[in-house]
């Protein structure tokens, strides 16, 4: 196959540019033009024609904008004749819509993967999708990468003999129990009852976590509201400190210094795979471009994606 | 089949209330919810199974916003069973992303309509598209209406002996050319050379135009760029009164203000397919919702769209 | 729509003939044919034509065959000129094929899903899928069930003042805790290390169960080694009963029996989603034909079905 | 990808053949055999298998006959393996059937555009379509190139400083707007009334023309009826001398004679993606399979078409 | 459902007339319009809103035009709104394009039928297909009619004791055996040599023919070859007279008259599934209006009409 | 394209092995597991990415897992990025169910192919179909092979001078004579009436077989009713010898041993298309693996599969 054509969308330039500098490879400019009745025109800067297409486009905030952007630079690469469309993902926002818990209600999750596949796309690259069910939304091939190795990676430098993983939510607990694993230590999980998207309340924790140093770990964080509850009862358990762990570090409505002016939580730890607007002096970004970068590299050359991420 | 389940999106509930008003079917609301993540999730808030359902959303600002809700309202609705999707759309705003201009750009106004379809949508009815292959593009059966209906009846109250319908571009002429034609009057053209999206240069007006009363017929008026360039147009050839007329009256960035301020404008005059937010005195604006109203009732009972907008 | 018709294949007749009963409406036979090839051949022995077709099918062992059989079935239906076929499925056994935890294997869950509609199903009516997001695998409507309904109605019977939830898994954990919540009561769960499909260790119980009475609960048991080892954990913090209740009773390679020895174990409790072919004094088996039969009976006249399952 | 394997149908051999020349890449014949019944049977007599297929086939009179047969040959390219099938469209005829302006009619655009993708065509090459949204009746790329620039290249031999292009009809002004330009011309256009398909009378022209000398420019010309309507009315304005030209010649109807007939009829022009039956001392026809030929080695080298367009 | 909406094309307006006569539903007019560029635009002349539309069209000479005209009209339907579009395929002539004896041919019997469901078609009504296989071509469902009934009911009258049916050819040998069977005498066959598409070479005659009155059934007589060989073969049994039967009599290159001539030949039968334009004193034609009338009349009403060919 | 990776399924792994080594290139392996509740799950053990994978799994008995499991193999070298599907079918054993010859039956044939491209499959090669017209039921490329050149070739040792291929059956009496025009010898036929699935009755042979050697050919040979139908038949025009040769030697029920115990019966010829698990001295086995192993190369290198199988 010809070569790749590297493109990002408006949602993340800093991880594109980051993504290119890793793969060697040029990123392509994409003009976005805003018509005065607020419609969007997409135009790829570069010949994709016969080109292995990559689209970079994270479903952030404005996520509709993105998204329709996104679908606009597919239908764009594919009437420019690109030999294969892969659209790189690092966070699928509408993951979290992958259930039909009321009546009536959109699924978003596989709405919007059938409309990624209706504008043209061949096949994703995501990064810790909110439940890896959501992998079989898509009508197309998904590489599906996890953040927990380079989580790991940056907790592995500390001592670790007191400390225990927490899930803010039982759903969730499957992923932390494998993060613990990796870590090599226990896992506890919060059992939260949910009301309403933003009010949670935490009941319980279940699981041993008193006089422990914990590290909550959660695939995303938004408002944050689950991990301020749970930090309240992990504060009744007498924990000696927290450090906060997640892939998406969404941190809206002033969630990071909420956190952050919890006294216990001394490390706040996220992934760039959306743009971090704040800044804190407990936040620790940790880059996934090289992964992101890699699994570019090996699609494209037909390597296996699986291989890389086996256990370290 | 059974009842009519007629909901509206967030885009124009003035609209969606005057056409249940008009049709006499209740009006059922749409919970829209964001999350966190800044994506939303609709719910129909009525039962929809083995129903007749509409759900009526211009594409207005902010569209993209407006688009995805609408794509979420289809995808709500069949998966709520319903038995036959029809999306009301008076404005259809991706209409004018209609060409291959220039290369690797997206044709929006396909690919929105293929998302339309990929959601769930059965059929559409919409209102003066910006070209009439735009109707081409849907892979369902479409309505098309037309406003000049309720436009010209609006203008024949006047004297029309000395007037002569003007289109600020020629490539809108066939379309003033049928209005003219509705009226009894003569039409002309202006002759522009497009520089961008928001800056135009009318070279001429093509066509009689010397002490005439004049009506400028444009589809859709948003910044009113070419509407001022054409008034300008106008003034040198002695135009006696100016009315601008419009089906989809989006006045963006002042254009209300601008045209109005035109000493010669004596009447602005568009229809409700869109949100008018801006007053002026000059400004009527004509309610299209009978129409839609109707449309809606005969496709409902299977009788002849077409029949309706016979010529009057 | 003109009328049901029923059909139900060879996986289950009891339930077809038990929803047949509750609906009022007749069962028509289906000649399933073998030929020396070992293909199958499938005639629904009743007009088709314009009906509102029903095929009951839960996939259990033979899966394959069952599962093949139904997509004859369907396109039998197909053919023959049904205006809507809707598959019943109890017991959707694929749904656990719901991600790809390791490279190159199967989705199954989201395969079969993709079969059934390929042969012509219109929309799906299934019961407790073992995770809520196979709902977003379908293409088509399904009406989803629970069985947390009935259950909840026979252990409320019971005097529960000392009892409490559990969920054998953190990755149930939810739908236990809307079951203790159903039954007003706690809830607390297994916290599961699975090596492979038919070995799993229970590392802890994360939760308050000392000296409780228990209600393990659990969407399907098959060979029941995940039900076994928590009884061996529970039976560490003296519980004072257990009963054991899921809606899939599969019991697979003598796992009634294996539960039942249990000398805690008092009650068992499934449902008749699935064919039982074993017996035991400890089990009671409760029947989801009236909910099914009430559920085809809402799809058919356009009722809504969620009203159906609003809590008691 | 493997080579191109050359096709041609029966409409327009010579434009295969010299497309062939031109890219020094061999015509492979195609056997059609039509049956008793009237069936047509293709053959293509060279492998296809894992070659960039590219078939060869305006469509010319008899439309129908040439379209199926065309159908056939995709089906047939399909059938045997091709890696991609290019469908080289030189004229689509049914381009014009592009809106629906009557109730219950078809839109022949769209459907034929929907019938070369159904039989497995996976993009079109195509030459000055009726209207330029007619591209996005296409569900698969489309390379749309413009005789323009062919005609253009003719007409600047000329004294072109006392010259007018002239459109026919307003719908197609903007085209002649765009040939004027490349010419540094000014630009007018007849106001057309449209009766029925053969029948038409121009009320008159809109821009200055008296003394000029004319280039009338059309995309097409069949019976010629709207190019002798506006030489009667350029006639009135005292024109000096008129030249007609056009991409598509079809010239049905004794057109050819009719327009030559006219004595201020200096030169008529158009190109070879049509077969050329009758001749006349005034005609001059331009080759444009050096472009075809040319767009073919870039789609299948990947290289920009776009950039072969762009203006001189 | 809405009423019957009944259309015919230009490919055999009798039948159309009669089938309408037969169900005592109108015949609604179609506009088939040719452009000065030979493409067709089809308007159906009746409201087509909800209704049950039925195309009759047997694509019979010239085949092209008559299909494409079919899928035009097909198109209209959809884009009119139609609840249900039904071909009636009295005679599908691509049918006998049914397999791929050769490499790199097209299978014009599959195409056609995707061709179809691609214009739109949602069921196929049609008569004694080439081979029974052709049904599973169609991704829709499909009414096979067969005309045995109507040529078995007239041979009735007949003294049939010293009779044998005799299949031209190995292939259709089982149809003929059906026959016979209905008959209640033996079948016999010739073994042909197909050497290309109008001369053949009937080796010999296997079964006993020998002083018998022969009555030859084929499916569709086109140029009559076959059969004028057949003939041959049967008079050096010493036949003592010939009836030839064929559902589909197409009688090309003066068929009807060649076989007409041979002096053993007694009578020539077939239906009226396609014009018939010639004339001979030895000619019977059955009208198969009845049996497609009430075929129709049971599939609006969603009644078996399987039920209706059940052995008389 | 890259490299091939070549997988076999359970069905017939002896074959896999043989095309591999004459293919020089590894068969991979394939883990199936089964769940408790019965369901499979197929984990392809080799890197698929990008590679031009081939699937071999001929369906045989078990025919349901069989065919389950393949289109689980398809589904996971589609996630797994398969360049290209090509399923190696060398018995499709749904080929028979081809028709609808009563009312409301599947047509497995047509289903199941739908089935495999819905699972992913790009391209089909395939043995014998048991009618030509089954290929037209792939809406994907199909790769036909026959093995009457095996066949044939173990035949032509032999002194055929006095030798008669005759077809079981009326319906296979084309492929018998192709046959022997192979052989250069006469072909008859039995006349077979059928009356149910495994009870058939040969009425008469047609064509002149007393006191020649014979050869019966027939496509597949299952319960071996027809063939010891005929044998009796034979037996009483006094033949000197039978020879039965088949493509796909199922023998079911014993067939081999019943028709093996003819004393007429010399040998018994078969292919390994499929596994034969019993034994005889009368039998010989025909291997197809160097076939089917060229016809991969071929399909791979891009180069003529037809040429392959020219008359020798």
């Amino acid at each position: 196959m010809r070569d790749i054509a590297l493109f990002g969308g408006s949602a993340h330039p800093e991880l594109s540019a980051e993504i290119s500098e890793h793969l060697g490879v040029p990123l392509h400019p994409v003009r976005v033009q805003r018509f005065a009745n607020d419609c969007l025109e997409v135009q790829l800067q570069a010949n994709c024609r016969e080109r292995d297409v990559y689209l970079i486009q994270p479903l952030v905030q404005p996520v509709q904008e993105n998204l329709v952007e996104l679908l606009l630079m597919i239908d764009a690469a594919r009437g420019a004749s690109a030999r294969r469309i892969t659209v790189v993902l690092p966070h699928y926002a509408y993951a979290r819509s992958d259930k039909k818990d009321a009546p009536r209600i959109s699924i978003g999750g596989r709405l919007v993967a059938d409309l990624m596949v209706a504008a043209g796309a061949d096949r994703v690259l995501t990064m810790t999708l909110h439940s890896p069910q959501v992998h079989g939304f898509f009508s197309v091939p998904v590489d599906h990468l996890h953040a927990l190795r380079e989580l790991a990676g940056h907790f592995r430098n500390l001592d670790l003999s007191n400390t225990t993983v927490v899930s803010p939510d039982l759903g969730n607990a499957k992923e932390a129990a494998r993060f613990a694993r990796l870590l090599g230590v226990p896992v506890a999980a919060g059992a939260k009852q949910r009301f309403a998207d933003d009010r949670v309340a935490i009941s319980s924790v279940i699981g041993d976590v008193d006089d422990r140093d914990i590290i909550v770990l959660d695939d995303e964080i938004a408002k944050g509201s689950t991990v301020i509850e749970l930090l309240a009862r992990l504060r009744e358990h007498n924990v000696r400190s927290v450090r906060v762990a997640c892939t998406h570090g969404l941190f809206a409505a002033g969630a990071l210094k909420r956190i952050g002016d919890q006294s216990e939580v001394v490390e706040i730890v996220c992934t760039n795979t959306v743009p971090i607007h704040e800044r804190s002096e407990k936040l620790t970004v940790l880059s996934i471009a090289p992964a992101l970068a890699e699994a570019v590299r090996r699609i494209h050359n037909g390597e296996s994606v699986s291989a890389l991420f086996d256990a370290p």
